[in-house]
């Protein structure tokens, strides 16, 4: 049970940094304007959960040359203080007349030249942390023409990890592991689907977690109706298959896979499924390499799933991973991401066996040089049962 | 431990239906066009930790007269099917070439004259939940001109909640409660700072928390250096206080509030101020009720923490509180709202002793027709001791 260090040091900051405005040069911007948790986390290591509060925008310039500016909450400054940011510039938020708009204008004005392009995230899983008020007046007071999107360079950075980060979500991987591998302690025949969720996410905190950001899952004769609901107190039957779905997160960074479990009898055709998703995950695994696209993987899985159809309701059989539950890229027929040693993606098929009846099943992965490595330890491929308490 | 049901029957939504349309009809608007998590739960009851991935874009459109129309990725289609909304429209997300701004203009088409205006929540605390990109490209497809504020309608909807929410937030508050009384059984000198906010989330899931949304907190010798950090391994020492600040959910609904707790032997100085914040919480407390304003409870505290002064770096002495951790309104000196019964607020005293040396004390209220009513049990005057196991 040994963790990485907690953090980075200020290096891979500066790396994070170089890369940055290596493509800010070639797409002639003269700064990224920021406002997502992840985003600002990314430059800085700003860690925290008060992003759950809606209230206070925050605000990262990165400049095309020369170090990142902060202009955040003055309730933020004690926290942003101790990471490797040295320009911090604060207001009293929340100011209804001018809730950091100003102070957020004159610091991109002093660092961007006066027809400087400033570069925003605004493409697929973007989107502008801040009152679409106070954007239109940032977009007054810098000329509207200058705010243009971010050629896609946020993206294009967070998709390779470096093997630090890898690390930390392989530290949380190992974490759910551990709770997967005790669910048999507090789920049977009987067990209400509410108290298991309450109880893993228990149990996710004894293995180490943080905190748990996401669980989801479901419960059913032969499946479950879908993989995003909440849990309502129905209690598991004989012949059910159970399913959790946990993103968990140690030092800022998630894991996100899924387990299923039989409560007994267990019928062949679930033990079928469920091997048919093991194989699919596999063959995806099997071409996991630098070259390989996204759609490629999706198309591997797709085919043993269902025979080629074209995938499911969820829309994708599998994502990135890293300092969110998901992230670019998308494993669709659409997505010609070409994979990289440092990528890190979830392998996710799913099969439909009847109506409100599926079954899915995930694991981690990243990208190495030469093929690809599990985060997570592959799922048994007979599907653990929940037998009772002994 | 009796809680109250959970979800909400259909008249709570038709209700909140109505009131937002008489509000549309006032302020001359076709349609709400809401792209948020607690915006489109509190009009259909769509409640899921699946925002937790950012990829998707789910928009829902409350039209001046009729029901709401979700038009939202497939994968949620299942659970919005199992809400009173009727009208669900849904596309394979994530699309690459049209995330969903196609099948919610023509929606928008459907349900809105055409030179009707659509309403989208643009002030303090907001923000669209979606691309950038692709709220241009829909601004385009409707005309910019007709997309417009909500002239605050959902901040008003949201800030009085029904006796249904109160219900809920109070059962959230009893949770806390009880995991703060037991706080002692984790923490004592010696104990690492990280392992009290693990096992303190445990003890929120096992009083009944259906998730720890939010927990921060600090220690130090006689106060904290903020109030939003993560916690470090540094074990606790003699002479800390040591505070705990959780937002835990109940059925989508939040409690947020703290305590602090003394790690012997304890200083007058830090007892005399533990006192202080309480009596700015009771100041506050007094005077809560129905004509009140926000700003005159700000004004009770802080003459209290600290002479009238003006307040702190936390920029507010308390906030509403409700399906977010924090909502409107802000107790600032700006904040002219009007109390209201049914609103809930939290009262959040802070005192700065020293350097990196904040006391922070915070109750959960609300507001009934002759006063208020506390929703968390208020604090004990005497900081309870972290003591160690017996």
């Amino acid at each position: 049970m040994t963790s990485p260090a907690r953090g980075f040091p200020a290096d891979e900051y500066r790396d994070r940094l170089a890369r940055a405005q290596a493509l800010m040069a070639e797409a002639d911007l003269g700064a990224l304007f920021l406002t997502t948790e992840p985003d600002i986390r990314y430059f800085t290591g700003f860690l925290t959960r008060f992003w759950e509060s809606p209230t206070r925008p925050w605000f990262l310039i990165v400049p095309a040359s020369g170090e990142p500016v902060a202009v955040i909450p003055s309730i933020g400054a004690h926290l942003m203080g101790q990471t490797w940011i040295a320009d911090i510039r604060t207001w009293r938020s929340p100011d209804y007349a001018d809730d950091g708009v100003s102070p957020v204008a004159t610091a991109l004005a002093e660092r961007v030249p006066k027809d400087g392009r400033i570069g925003v995230p605004s493409g697929a899983e973007s989107h502008i942390r801040m009152p679409l008020e106070s954007w239109v007046r940032l977009q007054a007071l810098l000329g509207a023409d200058r705010l243009v999107g971010d050629s896609g360079i946020m993206r294009r950075l967070r998709l390779v990890k470096s093997d630090r980060e890898i690390g930390k979500i392989k530290a949380a991987c190992a974490i759910a592991d551990r709770a997967f591998q005790r669910a048999p302690e507090i789920a049977a025949a009987g067990t209400p689907l509410d108290r298991v969720f309450r109880e893993f996410q228990v149990l996710c905190l004894q293995e180490g977690a943080d905190w748990v950001a996401y669980l989801a899952g479901g419960a059913g004769p032969g499946g479950y109706g879908d993989v995003i609901s909440p849990a309502t107190d129905a209690p598991l039957q004989p012949g059910d298959v159970l399913m959790l779905d946990t993103g968990l997160v140690w030092d800022g960074y998630f894991c996100d896979f899924d387990r299923n479990y039989a409560v007994p009898p267990v019928a062949q055709a679930i033990e079928d499924a469920h091997a048919r998703l093991l194989d699919a995950s596999d063959a995806a695994f099997e071409i996991a390499r630098p070259g390989a696209t996204a759609a490629e993987l999706f198309q591997a899985m797709d085919r043993i799933v269902s025979g080629g159809a074209g995938g499911s309701q969820a829309g994708r059989l599998g994502h990135g991973l890293g300092m969110q539950l998901t992230e670019s890229p998308s494993l669709i027929p659409d997505d010609r991401t070409v994979l990289e040693a440092g990528m890190v993606l979830t392998l996710e098929p799913g099969i439909t066996l009847g109506p409100g009846r599926t079954l899915v099943h995930e694991e981690n992965i990243a990208i190495t040089p030469t093929g690809a490595t599990y985060l997570s330890t592959p799922a048994p491929r007979h599907m653990p049962r929940l037998e009772g308490a002994s």
